[in-house]
């Protein structure tokens, strides 16, 4: 049960979301832009360094969300992004997000653990600066998304088709459209 | 010098809004909710949990900002914010505000750590859930903040008179005014 009497039973970070419909506003509009604006990292490799940081965080809410919209954007025959999660160097995805989604797991940890050396080695394997600036944004904002979710003790679905449901809206309309317009 | 070429000489994260203005904007706004829009604890307050959580996480360019933007706001004769980060518990500030510190502190070493008892115990002492909610928050926020900034080596000035500046403006026209707006 959440610490505070939310008054709604929406899930995770939605019942949040609806609660305090003040900060959702820019929290989603944040989303919107790091995971699904225009980038030269596809929309489903975004989801895949968000899934990345919450696994790490053992936040089971925003992983299992994050998952499933990795999966449902990433290219059919991706390794399940649990998988990608586990064990990041030993996958078959580019040596690039391999590089990014090293310099992810340092921002998690916190932002002084990130070296010149992980800057180089993305740079040397094709990552654009703007690509280094995104990942370090989307990893330290799932550093709050995380924290925001179990601090509060957010519901948290067992089922797996909820977070189904949660990717198909997702997909189809992005983080605005999935929360609430702040009531004042 | 920052893992990035930003094209700007901003320090710490005004460097990062003004690369990437279309994160930038929401992050303001969220800075701007939290830690300026209408609520029960006070801007001085707000500012002192950013404070408290920049200074565990090690960010010294969001502690020295924070810091300044909370004695700026804080009664006069209110300890220091660096003494009172240093041992919340023992500093001269309400047992709302020591509850709260707590809660913040628990936050930043992840959600997860945040306990009913803590959670009572600022309830005890006169808290409301949108209180807790808020504090919960702004320390997820900021060991966003926190990260982006160091995650990226963003620029820290070590004169202190750079950070009264900053508080000067933030006081008189808050975060969405110091920051650029986005150009596309």
């Amino acid at each position: 049960m959440a610490h505070i009497t939310l008054g709604n039973d929406q899930p995770g970070i939605s019942g949040l979301f609806h609660y305090r419909p003040q900060t959702a506003r820019p929290m989603s509009e944040l989303a919107e832009v790091l995971l699904r604006g225009d980038n030269s990292l596809s929309r489903g490799e975004r989801e895949l360094i968000a899934a990345y940081v919450s696994a790490g965080n053992e936040c089971r809410f925003c992983f299992s969300s994050h998952a499933a919209f990795a999966e449902a954007q990433l290219p059919e025959g991706t390794t399940p992004v649990g998988e990608i999660c586990a064990d990041p160097a030993a996958a078959a995805i580019s040596d690039k997000m391999k590089a990014l989604l090293d310099i992810a797991g340092a921002v998690r940890q916190g932002g002084k653990t990130v070296t010149d050396r992980q800057v180089a080695e993305a740079r040397a394997v094709g990552a654009s600066d703007v690509e280094i600036h995104d990942t370090i944004l989307i990893a330290a904002a799932f550093c709050m998304f995380n924290r925001y979710v179990d601090g509060l003790a957010a519901f948290t679905p067992d089922d797996p088709a909820a977070y189904k449901v949660m990717a198909d809206r997702i997909v189809e309309s992005g983080y605005l459209r999935a929360f609430p317009e702040p009531q004042g």
